[in-house]
């Protein structure tokens, strides 16, 4: 359940350093690292394609075709956040466009992650302001009802506490909680390390049959090959 | 992002006599007495109609298509509760059938609710024992991955902490965080109070736009009639 | 595009002993007789089984999320109306319960169909008050926003003018402009008029090919049977 | 791919007796045998709950919006089969409806199965003839374009080929090749023997856990418990 | 309901002029401009990204499967118009490919707005000829059954009459009723006027709460800052 | 239904020259010159724009979350084979990544046809590895459940047998019988022919109503005109 009419004004942050080096790794590394959770559903897709970025999560909560609380969020932004918003029911509203957008960019937060609809995508594109959301839609919002800010929210089926790092990119959203950054983050690097040799051995031909010692487990399985 | 591999025993329980009065006003009246939140996302539907439950929630977290962590929460099971079941990603297997079901009545489960799917649903019908889910499938499950049981889990979009109050009927699925149990149980209560007041002069028919006084709002918002 | 913040009080309600009529002979029939045009998507699903109306239309648009609108629509119901409503944008949030049900029925409302969700279903079943709606939801609605009423709108993919009549039963949602009502009505009872013939003769095993002389325009098509 | 145009007239039908038999086991337990493949996806419904049949397979391919086939599936029915019914594109159009019932009726035929919409469900029931489908419309079909009768098919996500045993009760549609139903029947016979004592030993508040004996392995697997 | 059988020769078309300046100013602001109304679901998408078109509707319904009446509302088209395809029933079959884009090119189509599918998305980029869909798909149509053209369709939830302008963007498609256009430019063009000010306020660092005096009505509806 | 366990190693490819020249042609083109049958469904779609590929089907079927036999189809993939994988439940997983797809690439694979997710799109799109799948997801998968490999499997709605010609564009994925491929080959480039002349005929101006002579037929089947 929510708690609602609520603005949390200090959030604990993660650490920067691990922040920003979980962001290098990209989504799919970084989920692998916390043993395959923390991935915001599929659905949640870039607006355009090629940003690769981390931050720390500044939350808002809204209501279904109200924005009103974005202009709250936009006042807890420190530089390095990411702003991951979250709706009480589904809904696909434009809720973010340009201007918002400049505002959210001038107090130095590095994207949007939102559970529903954006806006003025072209011009998001021009600015370099990535977006990561459900729907695209130029529908706009009223601003009639509060929700909060800085509360633990469900983004596309994920929990995120304010904090928490956001790691995003072509391949999905994964959350890191604020206490697990640096350990993830190096869990990540270590498997991050070997990947280059292991490539190289694919490219010339081995198979991951042989690589990775497969054979036998697939044969205990009872796996049987026809000729 | 989840905890796994874990079994927390010691949970906190609403109060019992908050958790059983809320069932009695069904899933509507508590999600209003909130302020409109702690609702389930409405693709979670009974698994036969009539059933209104509330109990006490343990929650299990599961992975696609792996059942095994059901074996392991029937045990935290007590008296008064229900199971609020969790999957790492979506999943429409049928995860439950009657032998777990015999298993989960005999500990004093009162119903289960599950984001993915269950089969055997003529016998749990026979058998009383109700399920919200999001699919019926006979499809079955395997038991080779272990996930956690009493974390919070996101339940078809809704957070839930081991021990919160499950208020299930044919409208949904709602959440009251268990320190709120007795607060919200109030706030229905006074909600239902005057119901029967309003139905009966609703249908004598006085128009709602009378009875709650409307038409001045309506007016002021600019509506108008054409004749 | 719809006009917003209009309440049209007189409206041309169909012919009321074609809308009775149409009724009598279902969805399916009622569509066919028309042409294959005038069903609402197939998502529209009543709330119980087994009912079947028909009744003009009294529309409503209503912006998601909010069903101020519905206190307004209830004033301008005559008795043999359905409530036909539309939202401005996708919601599945239940904007119709009991008590509007309650007010509904005092004014002679005989149904109500919504592209969006209702509630308490157990109570309209006892209420004899059928539903055909897009969701069920426990989820309550603000009052804030002004739509209309009596405008054209379109519920579940279909036009519907004030006055059309509306036919619904568990195979779904038929709108017939309320000038064709008569029409349409002749030509459903002459399609009715010979079913008993063909189903007796089906029943006893004639097949259809011979039936509807199916045989020479399928070889025609290219058809081969292959022993 | 689909070879169009062809109706094939031999078929071979799974043997009777293994077909019956499978029928009274239900598509969980027949799932379960085959090493749990051969269900449809889960989106295919009774389109009334309580019904459970087994019968033969004969295919039938179709176009979206186009019945014609229908005809001429029905004259290959015989005694104990069961139609499949799959489209070209995906369709939610109603299909078949209570003419065509009538018909398949008298050819013996026990259930159809169709990956599009049927409509008369009503009168379906009445009849007790149960179809289990993707969706109910009330929207009819053309007569313009042919497709093929027993080729094999995809219907819902599985392959079913003329002559195998179609297996469907409220949780859902399972295929078993005509080539595996003895074997089959005698695999879910085997599965359904003990559930009885393991049913008595559950309901007696013996946990899985030890019945099953899955401590060891969830330990080894690294499950924690934590007080 | 829909009228079948039946090509509308003469409509009124928008003010060219109005028709032209909307599109310069985008789907957004334009629905903004008429009071959040007009916009199709935002299921519809560019098939490629970056194309921003107005022109005047001429309108065609088809059959599922069927693009015969494509060729008949070829005829149809002005220079300056955008065709709008709606469907009878829901489907994603390819209704236009590259021939019909070079004929409706031909005519002095802008674009293309179609509730369902379409294929040569490559070659449609290359001649520069944007269409607005729910799907893309290789599969072809039949020519066998007639629809109607220059009729009111309901395209993407949207009523759209013969003559409206069209609007379209990466944000989705916006149909204002021509009897709108003048006025509805009007006010988009003083929409759009002080957004570089707002624009370079927020860029500032100034915040919307202040720039747009929220914090008291905020503070009214009862948000509470906590440190 | 499908065989588990299975890795068949011998199977019959179509003819390479057939193959590729399919692939030249685009899976429009061909899917019309099979009679409009062998498409996968729509949701089918690249992961990046432009890639056109042809190949023949090396198949693998998969559970779900489980990507196990992804290393076990490696080993059987020829120069010129495309893999396709089927999943017994559906799934939105990463079963595909940057080094897989380097092992793919190596041994002389020229994509990807997925029926769940992938990942690394990035790098695949660097690698020049195209992939058309259901879902891009962070996702990773376990090893822990075998399949089988060159079975015939359904994979987006199709049945794709081992050796069958694969062809994909930006339009969509279509599968050609290896026994059809020749066949199939001359059917299509007699239609793509005298493609030229009609789109030189379209461009200047004369309509599809009279270069392919529909006037008639479409008085015959009742259109009428009003001015």
């Amino acid at each position: 359940m929510y708690e609602l009419g609520v603005v949390y004004r200090n959030i604990t942050r993660a650490d920067r350093a691990a922040a920003d080096g979980l962001g290098a790794l990209g989504s799919a590394t970084v989920h692998e690292a916390m043993g395959r959770v923390g991935l915001m559903k599929p659905y949640m897709r870039p607006i355009y394609p090629g940003a690769q970025v981390s931050g720390t999560a500044v939350t808002v909560l809204l209501h279904p075709g109200d924005n009103w609380m974005m202009h709250v969020v936009a006042e807890q932004i420190q530089p390095g956040d990411i702003v991951v918003a979250a709706i009480t029911a589904d809904c696909t509203d434009g809720y973010f466009g340009d201007l918002l957008a400049t505002s959210f960019q001038a107090r130095g937060a590095r994207a949007l992650i939102i559970d529903a609809g954006v806006r003025d995508v072209k011009e998001l594109q021009k600015m370099n302001f990535p977006v990561w959301s459900k729907a695209i839609s130029s529908k706009g919002c009223i601003k009639a009802t509060i929700g909060s800010v800085n509360i633990p929210v469900v983004c596309a089926g994920m929990i995120v506490h304010p904090g928490d790092v956001i790691v995003a990119d072509d391949d999905g959203v994964v959350c890191v909680p604020h206490a697990l950054a640096a350990k993830t983050l190096a869990a990540a690097l270590a498997r991050e390390a070997n990947e280059g040799e292991k490539r190289a051995k694919l490219a010339s031909g081995v198979l991951g049959l042989d690589m990775y010692k497969m054979r036998e487990p697939l044969a205990a399985a009872g796996l049987k090959y026809i000729d």
